[in-house]
């Protein structure tokens, strides 16, 4: 008999039917549930190598941190996304170090890193699917570094409420200035001078620990 | 017996022992000897698909263009290193667009996409070989945007004087501030005035269409 894990592990891993049946049922017996509240780190850069993580509910972050603190969102991951850079101990060339952090409570399925690279390494359909997560990654990397080559930060600050609103399906966003700045690698206090500035033009409505966008149109425009 | 190309292939593709042999003698009929002199564009953004360059000499770069000309370097392969983005078509997942140039004049091994695909959607060592070269190339760009996040315009203009100098195997740079600029994802006006500073602190001499390193201890200080 099938269990809910492995007809969830069926529907989220485009390489399920590729598998053989020895690789399907070590998935299933090793692969665990693992929920997290909000605002929990899941992965400290190259300090662990915790696993995959596959996401059932929420949402997580992914960011860098550079040694004065400052931090970057290179992107985000939802509902049926894996993640695969809390394991990329198991990636060779992988030189850089990647936080990732619970933006809403989430609810995962872990599979252990050594168990997916031992696939890995024998199943080409699990190779292939890999090669294509990292290079999606690498994509929201690419759109990260052209946003910060090209775009002014008042476009840049406009695109992430827009994106941030769209995430969250509601206008009013609980999200403090600190927290913007560490998703576009800005300051703090760069973040509430253009945040005074869109409230001025009446794109938004400043509460403390709260923005609510009054004028999406406008906001839209700017970028 | 075996050709020349064949050598060379089985030299610079690590994968070349875990090919069958027909895949082996379809990649020694099919590759091809393409060399193009300094400045050559050898691969234009998503406009087209030429195949996975294998570098026997010389140096090329890779970088973005965005919508107003600025152009920032992503990473430079040399001497038996593959180019893989200049066959991004056949990847799924990359939706960014690079640019190849000549660095020096380059004599290169071109691969078809569209081969060097099928022989990945069924061999398992090409398919991970594959995968390395794109975490490597990740790897590079994370570096890029690393640098751009945290470091002042100075440091990074030293960092490239240094690798420039290291590249060339000369402490004379035969490099204009306006390549200068577009390997930095600046401005030209802000490498002479960068430039001029370095003059002035007695680390280069400036000269039309060259720099000279004079004190390189004092660049890497600087860093």
């Amino acid at each position: 008999m099938t269990s809910k894990l492995e007809q969830e592990l069926e529907e989220m891993l485009p390489f399920w039917n590729k598998l053989q049946n020895e690789q399907k049922a070590m998935l299933s017996q090793r692969a665990i549930d693992k929920n997290y509240l909000t605002g929990t780190i899941l992965h400290a850069g190259s300090e662990d190598c915790v696993g995959l993580f596959l996401i059932r509910s929420g949402r997580i972050r992914a960011y860098i941190v550079t040694e004065e603190g400052k931090e970057i969102t290179l992107f985000r991951l939802v509902e049926k996304e894996l993640c695969i850079f809390s394991a990329s101990c198991m990636m060779r060339n992988i030189s850089f170090d990647i936080w990732i952090s619970a933006e809403t409570d989430v609810e995962t399925i872990l599979i252990p890193s050594s168990l997916y690279s031992q696939i890995s390494e024998k199943n080409i359909a699990v190779a292939n699917f890999t090669n294509e997560v990292v290079s999606s990654r690498m994509s929201d990397v690419m759109w990260v570094l052209e946003e910060m080559l090209v775009k002014s930060f008042d476009k840049r600050l406009a695109h992430f409420l827009i994106i941030q609103s769209d995430l969250e399906k509601t206008d009013t966003l609980k999200i403090t200035h600190e927290q913007i700045a560490n998703h576009l690698g800005s300051a703090r206090e760069v973040v509430t001078r253009m945040m005074k500035y869109f409230s001025e033009e009446g794109f938004i409505v400043l509460k403390r620990g709260s923005v609510k966008i009054i004028d999406k149109q406008g906001l839209k425009k700017l970028i």
